[in-house]
């Protein structure tokens, strides 16, 4: 395969939830980096092992969305500099281009079925993309985590799929819906939540279709990062973890809504599972969401992690993380656009299991390690451009 | 180069310091393996990664040493059981086997001329190795930290030193003198502390002409191990480490050493090495080494890394370690004498820089992550074996 | 009121729960302890503050219980010391006093009715008083945590208790009944637990008519202990306490009981207390309780504590505690027994509000600073004995 | 003693190192409080329990002082509004008032003879209480920490100092100095560090003669303050406590010179000095004080704390304690200014006892326990307005 140039390649970034902190802070930061007021910190993409690929630049990048939620941009960017997620003097100096931004923005569509609703947020997308002659659009959920998805008959054939939405049962989760809706014109989906977005058959067989490729779930941005790499520790050294517990206390937007039982079930779950996968065996323990308002975004985790060395020797390590969701999650949104509009335009298509390294719960079955994903990730970069992969910095 | 099999290739483990507490752990460790009477925990040999390897089997080796304290070995197996560090059933079970280990023990011995001191050292291994019939002697350093060396002009050359080794002033620190023995006779080296050993120009001769391979220096048991997976993560998601800060609390033998402040400098150093050579850069802060009898041989160290994300925003995260330093160190021994034996079956002569996932301060300029070490030991041990490598397990 | 000399009173100390941890732990200590082989540590009765009081000695306890466990207290001790809870030669040099506290133990009672339980209950107390010819017996529930009570019109009078007993339903919680047949005969009642006790009008006015003192409830032996120091070090120093949120991580007997909802809620609701009564507000957070086996009788519990300073200033506050909480009640156990008998001794009825230093969730309207309690404790000790309080050593 | 009214008694407050972060933020603080811009979280004298008490108010409050810093008072607080440690609004809501403190402030004198330096700072002194009507200055040291005082024979008697300080040799460390020419002044003085200050016997001898009452030894903000409650804690439930080991992580101003060996010494004697005197025995252990400039004035302490309970039974404690300095130390400083005004105005003479609950080391031989130090501060409080103390709030 010839190997595309995708720099100057305009790309949309169409966010489910854009009115969000992650969504707010991911624009906030492209726009302050391309104008020189921030380092590219955060962003993979911009690494030395990275940069070298054919991607989209950061001033390629063009935002819009759908979100539920009517606050105005600024005036959510306003509240985040309050609460010292971003820094109030770059925010002052971006306001026009942010202003810009908020004018991409429609509410969430809401139509009589969801065939109709799919169609509008399609319609939405597209306008999108004509308006800015955008070459490809990236859709990526970064709304609130749904509950698990209520199982239908139609969810397993696009055939069926597409009768069903136009009756009056709703028969697929808004993040799927989403992901119809983006593959249905032909655009990439990115989903950095828990959600089920397109991992049902039926939406697996529509990208196939429409030559769209996807990539999630969930994006690993605090306490499960830690998993990836202090797990292969554990398993290296052949030491035994008995048990790995956890607590999550969080105020941000997500923390009430995690803390509820059902969407917490959908976390946790995907929390224990590079745990399970890692180590050949589930330790004990769990790990806890609890929502503390006062905390706000600047979410902390603790773990407990036991373990049994020679001669069973019990041994503990415990750490605590005190990390900002919106900042560690907003540059893996930007790396996520730029890598996924790059593979589409090197022809992939379907699920892009080597975008691994930035996911809890990723999809096919691949390792866990995350420097094994690094590596993944650096050759399917290199393999974007044609180049050998050139594995550095880590 | 045809595949040696070193299964049944008797093998001994000759240990400088062997009446301390990580010779004590890796003797009784290794004759409760291989008598059924514990798992293999913390031996990466035993991995299924590394089981395949042609290495001599824990049932190969034979243990013996040289240690300037006179405590009987029971004695000291016996209040390491006390204090918890070994179990006390097992203990019971072995006493025979310890017995004969027992035995096989020498003082630490002093020649009028550091020439004789070698001597004598040489002829006390090679009559073990005789009396044993060993196809191979490893020797292996896990006595406590020495000052950094003091520089004689003749360490820098092979035959200078022989001639100055016979002089009355002092050439070489105890653990050089020690690895000039081992290479005089034909034997590996292992330096598991981070005192000097073969590090220097006149030995790294030595080596190469009697055909001996060599490992070092200092065991990662602990922080330094944290670091080695922590500190990659930190650069492969690009978020730039602030400082670096810690503190380790710990009673054991060594602990009244290391806290005095030549030894101290030397560990800490070696401490900080990995943190600039994985980011790049240096982060402020430095780690502490603090004696406190009542910890024991539990060590607890703390650390604290601030470091900044995308758009500045400062984050941090904290660990607690509790591990017992023999427990960790005394599995690592047996799995170094036993890969150190098998590179010198398969031909290998001087640094084995391969080995740098066992180590804090390894030979040669590796890379510092875990993950990419652990890559380059399975591809070693495949190696010796004329197999392909198959990286497994993590 | 004449001060009587308690020294010499033959004291029973009746276990509800008495093949448990605590009770097992409990026995043995004061066996221990007055064999002269283990210091009084954990008992302040044996500070030199309150040391002076008018008491019955450590060697005065006789030691008896009820449990619907069959295990022998022997099996019991063996396998706390296994654990690492019990020292495992001192157990050795008791056996023989342990086989007399077993034959001290009687399985729960259970008649066709409350009435006819808890006058079988009742009789095996008082045949034990009066084969050991005993002063006095105090009743100490420490059985496993009781879901909150179900209401019964019949619990507010003790003449409709009595009635209501004799029929078919249950009207009482086993702790209530055990109370109940305390008061009854005419001994004294400890609730260690959160469990509800004595703690109905009805017994209320049984202990006023039998002249019985009684004292609860849920002991203070960790997380809660913490409260009761550095929520009143917040007051005094008008330092905002925001949120307050913490783990508590057992594996212990009660740990699978109380991770379960019910008697989880009765735990944390009481662990709230302390904070509500001494900041004067409720802070943010929740504490949760985890049951992971592995962990065994050492809880680890973590504590955050957001607060805000001069001009609003955000700070915080993290611990860990790792205790064991039948060391830590343990010695509690002996030191309430001990006062409830001289309390009885010197003519004190009912709830003993100035035992609140020993509680999570005390009786009557007093303080939660363990300071103030402390103060209130050795006011009473002396009181006791007609001494002026000489509060000392903290 | 009739009760003076001080409500209305305007009160000078000069700073010895009145351009650091600590005056900085009392100076802020005061202003804004009173502006009633911000609540008065962290000053004690604003808590119900002292609220009655007989003192100057905030507002009666006038500031100046002595620096060696040049860097104009504005500009400091713009720093640490950039530092996150004082709000931005408010720092900008108070500029007018800001600047009036500006100008009463002077560079720390420098004389040929120590006689003459005193003479300058006591005039220096003198103006400010004449220029603004003062009926009485405290005098606080917040400068930084000095290495422990010279010893001189001169320090020994008034009489000889005051010859001494004619001579051209160094008699006195500053911060005595400036307790010298206070109290020659008729003033009070606060040292609110670990210097000496005026812990001479020269100095005590003329404070008595020109009646000033004095209070120190360095404010209790952090590390020192949780053990003020966690030790008597301990203590209370007869605990033994094996070790108490900790590290400061601090980069503000303070910080670099702590760091140093002497000052550091000096400092971490007294965060000692409150577990040897609660506990009555030295744990092992001892805690550090490292400089990363990089945490700015947001210190990190880290303290392990491992003690024996019942039957030997080994437990532990960790604490991480994230705090600001200046914004604990603030509050503290106005708490010392109003109380030793009162205490002048009611005739207090000599060192300050009962104010031993705001300091590490304080005056006399008082006990640690915050508790009992609260308690005391109550009663000295109401003495001081001729009430009955009302101990409340805690």
């Amino acid at each position: 395969m010839s190997a595309p140039n995708c720099r100057g390649m305009r790309t949309g970034v169409w966010l489910i939830g854009s009115r969000g902190s992650v969504a707010a802070t991911s624009i906030v930061g492209a726009l302050a980096v391309r104008a020189g007021l921030a380092e590219p910190l955060g962003c993979v993409t911009e690494l030395p092992a990275l940069r070298g690929a054919a991607l989209p630049a950061l001033s390629d990048l063009v935002f819009g969305g759908h979100d539920v939620a009517t606050i105005r941009l600024a005036k959510k960017v306003e509240s985040l500099a309050s609460a010292g997620v971003l820094p109030m003097p770059l925010v002052a100096a971006i306001g026009d281009e942010l202003y810009a931004a908020e004018k991409e923005m429609r509410p969430a569509p809401s139509g009589r079925t969801q065939a109709e609703t799919a169609a509008r947020a399609g319609a939405d997308m597209a306008e999108f993309r004509d308006r800015h002659a955008l070459d490809h659009v990236v859709v990526v959920n970064v709304s609130t985590t749904e509950p698990p998805a209520v199982p239908h008959p139609a969810q397993a054939d696009i055939d069926a799929l597409r009768i069903a939405l136009r009756g009056h049962d709703p028969v697929l989760p808004a993040s799927s819906l989403y992901a119809y809706a983006a593959f249905t014109a032909g655009m990439s989906y990115v989903d950095f939540t828990p959600s089920t977005g397109a991992r049902l058959p039926a939406l697996v067989q529509l990208a196939t279709q429409t030559a769209s490729p996807y990539a999630g779930h969930d994006g690993k941005t605090g306490e499960t990062l830690l998993k990836s790499v202090l797990a292969p520790m554990f398993a290296m050294r052949h030491l035994r973890v008995r048990s790995w517990s956890g607590i999550n206390l969080l105020g941000g937007g997500d923390g009430a809504n995690l803390a509820a039982s059902a969407p917490n079930a959908a976390k946790t779950a995907s929390k224990q599972r590079v745990l399970r996968e890692t180590l050949g065996y589930e330790p004990e323990g769990r790990t806890r969401i609890d929502y503390v308002p006062e905390i706000g975004d600047f979410k902390t985790a603790w773990d407990l992690v036991t373990f049994n060395g020679f001669l069973g020797t019990a041994m503990r390590l415990e750490f605590t993380w005190h990390g900002c969701d919106s900042a560690l999650a907003a540059p893996l949104v930007l790396d996520l656009a730029r890598l996924t509009a790059a593979a589409h335009a090197a022809g992939r298509v379907g699920p892009l299991a080597p975008l691994a390294f930035f996911f809890k719960d990723p999809l096919g079955s691949v390792g866990h390690s995350l420097a094994a994903q690094w590596t993944d990730l650096c050759e399917f970069a290199a393999g974007l451009s044609g180049q050998a992969a050139d594995v550095v910095g880590a």
